[in-house]
């Protein structure tokens, strides 16, 4: 096997040749910058019949600027975010969320699978000291769909904790890095687990569902985007070029593009843990959409990654936990070689 | 005439197609993430090999982030960054190094065309209360190359400034938004205006110069690097496809296509500034790179507007001030036509 | 003269007798902590009437601490600050502003004897680039009452700005670290001056006049203040033996003390503006309260300096400009001591 | 029983006569401000003696800010502060480490008692991420001494979490706010739990111990002081009035006072427990200062209220927990007679 397969990460993947097509198509001639520019404007729209609602979508370029912008319109210095406690916002944005929110703390909440259970949250925000000026104030839940586990919240889940947090004036966040792969999964609309489901904000995910690098912040809740611009500029996000990046979510949602490629991810996971277990390989949380742990002993792992398979071994000994994530561009030959190798 | 000519900023061009060319080849497979490719590797490399010495350079997607990132570096927040009243980080950034640096004071100077003097700066310094508990205390000079009046410093300019800052124990970022221009125009080495005229960070430009989105952050001072991957990640600014901005910077450098198009931009100014002239239009500053500023009374403004020029015009009444950038795709043609339109 | 007589500032006064008697009659017995006590109730309720309206009245420890927790309730992250190019806030707080707003900028206003004109402010505001992402967007208006020329605002001038405040949506702070020197100057309610001239939000100064230290944060605007104690506990301004403020602070407004305090300052300034104009000497602004400009021959300063007097010299050479500040504590004897000796 | 006991917390307690006396005796005249004064430069010397060593001694008002300006000399804002998760850094300061240290993340121990052991600290910072950017980077270590738990750390148990933090090149801080009580505890010398066993910056708590409002922020490490008092300026925590700080700590350290006041609040604790057993009470940490934990029914809770005892409980039902804090002015009356109270 001469190439590299990355099973390390979703954006470890190339950026998909329609995506790359739309860049070329967009760059045709001038536009005014910043955003006030032809493309900028039809991606929007797009989202709004997406989402079926009057919505803000703004488009940023990493993930990391998407959650931290959205947490900072919703808590203040003095305020906290509620999140599980292996949430990305937590464990790997050296402490974006802190920055830009000018110092609001992170409350984590543990859950299986990568959830949060709407007891945790009720049981964390009754202790939160709620009004008394020593603690730190509840302001925001940020919910991640796909979890870090690689599970997936149903509406109904959502809304759920939605309702908690509401009860005690909580605006709500969802960090969808993976939110594609959630609805592929769900075969449901963007609208039944965002703001249907009680969700005011979403990172809606492009750079691992097959665009070059590209986020949106949508905003269902209007009058919390009203500052978003001024902190999106003030964080060095907003892009002279910015229809680049809408050009990326526009040609993503046009025709369900963006739905396929997660739908590919998904299909190539279930595989792969279907194929696992058929070896007699422990599944550690429900495959639902394109992450699954499993566990390898050190010559499966040795000789996959000899191979030429790239995975990441959450730490050591035998049998040690190890991360699959599968991609819009992953294929069955791809997983079965992997299969094959560890076997 | 059918088309926009945009004079607006030269930030409303699009990428040249080289560039969209390197993107193209960049996207031929899976790489692994957040600059750990060989494509960044290599434009670093480039970077050493054009300014002749060691350095990091550090791929980001704005011009702000490049500035408030390096900024942040040199200054505490109680420091204070001295910098041109007119300069793009007091003016156009929306606080984001007030931001960045967590609330460091800029201190502005005056200065004729853009340019600050060393005596303006020695004064201001001399005046700053160094040492004294209830002063902010100076701790970076951000110097912009080309400035916001169309100007470019010298090589002995720059190291007279730099002295001073030297001298009052002051950090030197340059903000080479338009590098390319001034380098173009001055035809000097990349080392003469930077490292070896006493500048610690460079912010050098791309968007500007014919790149989709890509600035680097050029550190000749490698101590003072070692904080800036933490600020870039926290500030949301790490790509994970950061190939994607690598390759960008790598195809500007190779062959000198970065000198190329701001020659041609440069050219285009110097034609305008001509042809202006010819006309009995004064030039309110030297036409030095690609920006130059004029007068021109309303029905001129209106003419030109309505034949598709776009630009932006400094106040209000008759022969108001009216700014004209010129870019790597203006022709002559383009030039011509404005000419001929307000003659 | 065998001991020293502070000219330099207001600030190295000791407290007077009736405020450590309040401190004493504070320490008998316990109480708790935080604010939660019968004095610093009692406290509040003087200060409403002593400016007959509904307010919120805040003890903290400092004039810096009460500047920029006020400032820091009216004003975002990406928001800027109208004052005096000279005013405390810009040029002696170290960028305590900065901190405490998470950056946000200071515009300055230039203005004879340190004081703001609506005209000046309104133009600015104009050029502000409000709504535009890409400047800071106008807040605040902050005004120093007395100003740093040592001459004060009457109602008339402090409604016309707060006005223009008003027509471009800022908010309105004062700068009252010598408000009692104003209001025995005035000799007005000090409600003519504040809420009914349009002021939201009030530094009342208590260490500069006779305290050991303490100000009050004074809102007029209820709903400004909501945020307001989570700002003060988590800038660390929250003391749990609040009370031993709060006595202060009582004891200040019970029968005036403050007025008679103030009062006895100013006679000693206009005493020594007297004394000084009949020795030929200049008044470098108009002489309305406790502080006073003007100019002195290096033999005299020196002279003076050798008698014990200490006072700032504001620059170098012969007639530099020197500032004297009278206390609560200045008796007719320190000023014709002062004259005599620099007669 | 007409008057209230409170055993709530050591902040309840009034000031000590003599530091009544000793600001008395500060207020005789005047003194150049911000610390330029004879009194803050004797305390210093106090404390050099008090510590054997050289030192930098500054006061500050309050235990949060004595705490979070230490912290904020510490950590850059991408570093994380390890503590015990029921720190009052976390847990009662409303996010100011956060603020201070514009945004570093607090990395939270269990740990029985409220005392950190070295192998948690160790097995924390082994998977912390070091040098990695996804990740917040060590930065601090910070012990509270006495802990939440009311207990003490030897000085061997402190030197070997200082040697775990030397390991990792973390900086350590100690929460002394009531450092008096574990020394008067431990009949050591101040120097063998400090800089001896490797804290570099000490928050030396005077307001728990008698002082009306002062703590001292004691630097071991020089160098680390260097930036301390700008940002002690900087957030606003610089008296004009230093000296009435000052007054006080000199004062406390004169003639062994606190370690008196410390030693009749430890021996009042002392006898608590005794009866508390006696009366078939649990203690539910060691009880090694002047805070201790017991469980009580609803009836006795009910009869000692009524009777006049302030005090915390922790929880809700028949025996829940209470924390009983004892004080410099706590009498053998007031403890026995809670003791029948609840007997």
């Amino acid at each position: 096997m001469g190439r590299e397969i990355n099973f390390a990460s979703d954006n470890a993947a190339p950026a998909h040749p329609a995506i790359m097509e739309a860049l070329q198509q967009e760059n045709n001639g001038p536009a005014m910058g910043y955003g006030n520019d032809a493309t900028t404007q039809r991606m929007e729209d797009r989202f709004k019949d997406l989402f079926d609602c009057e919505l803000r979508a703004f488009p940023v370029a990493t993930g990391t600027a998407a959650n931290v912008l959205a947490l900072a319109t919703l808590t203040p210095p003095f305020g906290s975010i509620y999140c599980h406690k292996n949430s990305h916002i937590q464990e790997d944005e050296c402490g974006a969320p802190e920055f830009y929110t000018h110092g609001a703390k992170l409350a984590l909440l543990d859950g299986e699978d990568g959830k949060i259970s709407p007891e945790d949250l009720k049981l964390a925000l009754l202790q939160s000291g709620r009004g008394v000026v020593h603690h730190v104030q509840p302001a925001a839940l940020s919910l991640t769909q796909v979890t870090e586990g690689g599970t997936i919240y149903t509406a109904d889940e959502i809304s759920s904790l939605t309702a908690v947090a509401r009860e005690f004036d909580l605006s709500v966040h969802m960090d969808g890095a993976r939110f594609a792969n959630a609805i592929a999964a769900l075969s449901c609309r963007a609208a039944d687990i965002t703001w249907k489901a009680g969700v005011d904000v979403l990172s809606f995910g492009g750079t691992k569902n097959g665009a070059m690098s590209v986020e949106a912040v949508v905003f269902f809740d209007l009058e919390k985007a009203a500052e978003f611009e001024f902190r999106r500029k003030r964080g060095a996000h907003l892009f002279s070029k910015s229809r680049y990046l809408s050009a990326q979510l526009d040609r993503l949602i046009e025709n369900d593009l963006w739905i396929d490629l997660a739908s590919n991810a998904n299909q190539m996971a279930a595989r792969m843990a279907t194929g696992l277990q058929r070896a007699g390989r422990p599944l550690l949380h429900p495959v639902q959409a394109n992450i699954l742990f499993t566990r390898l002993d050190e010559k499966s792992i040795g000789k996959a990654k000899d191979a030429g398979f790239l995975f990441y071994v959450m730490g050591e000994g035998d049998e040690a936990p190890v991360r699959l994530v599968t991609s819009w561009n992953t294929t069955e030959t791809d997983v079965d070689q992997f299969l094959s190798c560890i076997g």
